[in-house]
């Protein structure tokens, strides 16, 4: 992409009402802009970002067995009085009339229509186990929106939900959806660590949050330090039940936990290993058991003939909010730092002198090059000056800068740097297959 | 996939209430459920056509020139005040109040926001043209919602909008967008018709609508019948506008619109080969020039420093609707027959005897060549009847249908056939290369 035909309306000045960094870094980068209160339109970079992070959601999603369908944002309030959610939900829900007077909502989450659908579909104990999943905005009237896309109201998440004949196989499928958590957060090249957390308005006994470290986080976290390190999964095999189970005890088996589920005994039990931080909910998982497939007369027919009633779990990944979790947990004084896989572009190549035909000669051959090879470049072709080009290289955060300058042609080279790490030079002839 | 562990409800019967053998052929395959008046959800196959045409519009776009953003679907009535569309839009607008009482409403286009968004980043004429589009859920509150996704409420659009700096600059917009219709129409294996149109409630004083012909359709329209023949558009360089435009006139020379454009004289000009048929719109362009800018006050700095309002144009694609018009177009009395570009898998993998060791294995083998080369398979490896499993294949249309039988696997061959055509058998062991 030519940056002088792209939009990238980036901001020299930090905008006062931004409180927390991710916040700041992606107005400034030209990621977002605010249309109402909680509520962005995504900018073309902000685009490119938030593409990437749902694919790689939707791969690991797809890689655990689970099935794509796409709900609508709007439903109707008669399936919510079913579940006895739609008067418990409270202000947060978005309730509108339609032109005939029908009550409906925007879908804050979806346990009832994923439901619904589930029965529809399913008779027989031989349609389970299934783990439906969209990836779908949804709609959260906070009273304070704030932070940015960390805590917005029209916000972009993928949410499962899995059906099961038994307790057993529910508990598969919640490990199942846990290991995938651990490796989609992993493949974005942010740490986020599992923690036993409430279950709020969705209810159930068991739940874990996906929690990023930050000190910007809403929420206070306490943690064993052995938390702090990666963990290994692709040894793991996740169609086998026990030994799934066996790998995710021993994670637990290192105290984690949110605000609202802290347990002093286990706490003092780790205490000289104990750590407290801030922390970012990026995803949480929920086990529930009967609760929706009871209310809602949800079953299927066993293999003795007689009704099961399905046990289920849910699972969210808030997609827009890692966004902006990634930008916490990866940024430096000059602007964000992108992990490769979710980077909006690899290189950003800059041609310092636009008026010096040997210069452009040499970026416009690197640029034809790259973009042949496939690798993503954003090609500054502005007529500006070099250090705002490297500023705004900086500032939206692409892992590689390839720099063409004339003294750097006259000797047959481009500067080649790592955002954020030093420069090398390379020789014009190499630096496009350096970085495929 | 395997057919055992996916979640495809086909029903056996016609549902009564829908009127249309799209409808029909979409509810009883498997691909929607209605959820609300006009609102359906996407079950798992439905959902794959949806991702294959989405990527398809949005190839052609960014091929373009086009540059990918995302608006939110709540936007605040302000907005739209502005432009004085709060209260000319009239009970489709689905209008919402918030918890703090602020007018909202679902976005049913998105001119304002987009003119809003442009202007924020856009300083010069250096800014322009841009083209900028998204793909996000819109809702229109129809009074007589029907027709499944072809007049659903909740609907899944493509909405570009250009910004040039005069009128020469946005008809060249207005002919890129032309052209890239065309052939992402001929990609899906359609052929959809550009016919003058009225503008509507976007306005302006030029407008195409792109049609496929279907007896089902709503609108009537009226066509030379050269336009039946395909056109090819690989030979166009939509970089060069005088080419471009002589192009496209040289395709509107032969008449064609709609009910509401009808020129009599041009008929009675084309009368021995003028044809009259219904039509689904699938796309339509406009260009309005300056009604949205001077209405919000936008403005970028000419060369000369001097004010320019922008000339902008709008352009619209039913993603969701399309599903519906390509099966309108493209389906015999037993079920759709999917274009391969749309289709959700390319092969349908039937093993008829599941209970057959050897027809298992052959099964078994075909599907991990097929998965590894890259081919998108569904096997039915359920333990069904043939001619259960022959009635599903045919009903949700895959191109092709592999056939693993006692008999064949017992000379090592399959059956290969063609979605309609005839059945022809290939050697086990070539089967897959055949399909890649």
């Amino acid at each position: 992409m030519r940056l002088s035909r792209y939009f990238l309306p980036v901001l020299k000045e930090t905008p006062g009402d931004a409180q927390v960094v991710s916040h700041q870094l992606m107005l400034r980068a030209g990621m977002i802009r605010q249309t109402a209160a909680g509520i962005y339109a995504w900018l073309p970079l902000g685009k490119r970002v938030l593409a990437k992070i749902e694919n790689i959601v939707r791969e690991e999603q797809d890689r655990a067995g689970a099935i794509e369908v796409l709900m609508p944002t709007i439903q109707s309030a008669d399936l919510w009085r079913q579940s006895g959610r739609y008067d418990a939900y409270g202000p947060k829900m978005l309730r509108i009339t339609d032109r005939h007077d029908r009550e409906m909502l925007f879908s804050p989450t979806a346990e009832e229509l994923f439901t619904q659908i589930f029965q529809n579909g399913a008779k027989s104990y031989r349609d389970l186990p299934r783990n439906i999943y969209q990836i779908q905005w949804k709609f959260r009237d906070e009273v304070r929106p704030r932070f940015g896309v960390l805590r917005g109201r029209e916000f972009l998440m993928k949410d499962a939900y899995s059906f099961d004949v038994d307790y057993a196989g529910a508990c598969h499928s919640y490990n199942r959806m846990f290991i995938a958590y651990l490796r989609t957060f992993a493949r974005m090249g942010i740490h986020a660590i599992p923690m036993r957390a409430d279950t709020g308005p969705i209810g159930g006994d068991l739940s874990h949050e996906f929690i990023v470290l930050a000190p910007t986080g809403e929420s206070d976290v306490f943690y064993h330090e052995n938390w702090e390190k990666g963990r290994d999964t692709a040894h793991v095999d996740a169609d086998d039940a026990g030994a799934l189970e066996a790998f995710i005890d021993g994670l637990n088996a290192d105290y984690a936990a949110t605000d609202e589920k802290r347990d002093m005994a286990a706490e003092a039990a780790c205490a000289p290993s104990l750590k407290q931080s801030k922390g970012i909910e990026v995803g949480q998982v929920f086990y529930f058991g009967e609760k929706y497939t009871k209310a809602m007369g949800v079953t299927v027919q066993g293999p003795d003939g007689a009704a099961i009633t399905p046990h289920m779990g849910s699972y969210g990944i808030g997609v827009s909010r890692l966004v902006g979790a990634i930008i916490e947990a990866c940024h430096d004084k000059d602007g964000i730092v992108w992990p490769e896989a979710v980077a909006p572009f690899k290189v950003a190549l800059i041609n310092l002198r636009v008026d010096d035909a040997a210069c452009k000669a040499a970026a416009e051959t690197l640029y034809a090059e790259l973009t042949a090879k496939g690798v993503e470049v954003l090609y500054d072709d502005r007529d500006e000056r070099g250090g705002a080009k490297f500023a705004t290289a900086d500032l939206i955060g692409l892992p590689w800068q390839l720099v063409i300058g004339p003294k750097g042609v006259a000797d047959g080279v481009a500067e080649l740097k790592r955002r954020g790490g030093d420069r090398i030079e390379v020789p014009l002839a190499e630096a496009a297959a350096r970085l495929v």
